[in-house]
């Protein structure tokens, strides 16, 4: 999906919605897990997963852009959870091709096996975009650049407390006269990678992931970005503010896709979760117009 | 394995080799996937990539301690990769129980879901040891450290050309004295990880990702960890010398896990495939065995 056709799909729905797919067995509805294992005994793991995220998808798809299955919940269940997420990427793009699709994956390698990643995640499983770490530098981000229309998320600040670790150290500045420890003025690491990947990619192949618990430091990331998109987790159940994001982060173009996992996907573990997942995602498309009206 | 466990498999096979199985169908030889097409028609990629593996590994066996399948490579193929992968997993296991099993997945994740990627790794598959990104901090490299007998090998200093990007960069380091562009002494970013996650991990749970082609850097990397096993790609296609590896890396307990892959697996492409791959692993053994001899 191109830059333009996400931003027409934000304009037409007034939400800029990411619904992550985070599909934990442990979490899901007993619903399910006994309507799967009546159908398929002890194999019911492929069937529960897939059964669970197209009733989500259904009930949420009217109020959100994007979908974001992370791989590791998939990953934890082997072939069968490989599967249901390749199936559950196939519905997406059948029943609702308007949704941008983001696997969550977190890769980033030597160039030749960033290769095979991108290969992987754009030509076989055709997803629109993939989140990549940035600590192995240019060569195991730039393959995943060479496909039209796909993007790289690349991890810039993120939501987690381990975010202070190293993404927020301050780097040495070499300028003179602005030595000393009282006047320190330099960069810190999520803003070199946000400067120096921007070599790499544009704003119409690479997005940045930004936590929402960052608060005011978006104002800070748009000097630096100011137009490419962000995709936002740490709404709800890790804390972070939508209002203050939107404050702070949004653009003209509006430029997030603001994501909620646990909050939405969990919101119920009754018959009903369907039913509040779709509520608690069309809560946050209308503050999402709301936000989007302030523009 | 334990830390004990694998400095005796050193000592006994006087290798620190661990051959890297990067399986790409493309580069296998013809013989391998005619063999599988006549068994298997279309559906011959799981039974190439497992025949493969089995071959290169029952050659190699007597002189590695480790085998290191990348992910990359097997998630490519979808479902046949990973039941590949697994199958793989599991012959090492059967046949070759005191080699040291290292998946190359780079992984890390927030804490909820790097549980689930150590879930997966350690349960499910049952590898010894998982490679982890640092970038995100602690909670993501701490749900792996969790597991008993089992390791992270955490990236620090990259062989790749992108390991400049970030990983060398020089931090802020704000002590009197030391301020001026002339006389900068602070540390880089890969030494702030070596430092950090220290405080996480020890020498029995945790090893870190050092290119070979590194090369003096290993001196300084031994100045701040000292003990800590070493796991080093980069010998071989990406022009890493051995002997520099051990003059500067080696401890008196060697330290050292040196990977080779495309140098040894893809060493010819014809039906010798696997005598050669035995060959060059044995020229590397003797090298190794060499190196031993100096501690």
């Amino acid at each position: 999906m191109t830059r333009e056709e996400l931003i027409q799909q934000i304009q037409e729905k007034q939400s800029f919605l990411c619904v992550g797919l985070d599909t934990d067995l442990s979490k899901i509805p007993q619903c399910i897990i006994d309507e799967a294992k009546s159908h398929d005994g002890e194999d019911y793991i492929f069937r529960a997963l897939c059964e669970f995220n197209a009733l989500i998808i259904d009930a949420t798809a009217p109020y959100c852009v994007a979908y974001k299955p992370n791989l590791a919940f998939y990953e934890a269940y082997g072939v069968d959870g490989l599967m249901a997420f390749e199936a559950t990427v196939d519905y997406l793009k059948e029943e609702y091709p308007n949704h941008f699709i983001i696997a969550d994956a977190k890769r980033g390698d030597i160039g030749n096996t960033s290769k095979m990643y991108a290969k992987t995640f754009f030509e076989q499983y055709d997803v629109d975009a993939l989140t990549v770490a940035p600590y192995m530098g240019e060569d195991s981000v730039t393959p995943f650049l060479d496909y039209e229309g796909k993007w790289v998320i690349l991890l810039a600040l993120t939501s987690n407390k381990g975010s202070q670790d190293f993404q927020l150290t301050p780097l040495h500045t070499p300028i003179i006269g602005r030595w000393g420890p009282g006047n320190f003025k330099g960069e810190r690491l999520f803003e070199r990678v946000l400067k120096t990947s921007q070599q790499w990619g544009n704003e119409e192949n690479m997005m940045y992931v930004v936590g929402a618990t960052q608060g005011k430091m978006f104002e800070y990331i748009r000097s630096i970005a100011p137009h490419h998109f962000l995709l936002v987790p740490g709404v709800g159940a890790q804390g972070g503010s939508l209002e203050e994001v939107c404050h702070y982060g949004m653009t003209k173009e509006c430029g997030l896709l603001v994501n909620s996992s646990r909050g939405i996907i969990y919101a119920s573990n009754g018959e009903d979760f369907a039913e509040v997942a779709a509520q608690k995602a069309k809560e946050l498309q209308m503050q999402m117009a709301n936000e989007l009206k302030k523009m």
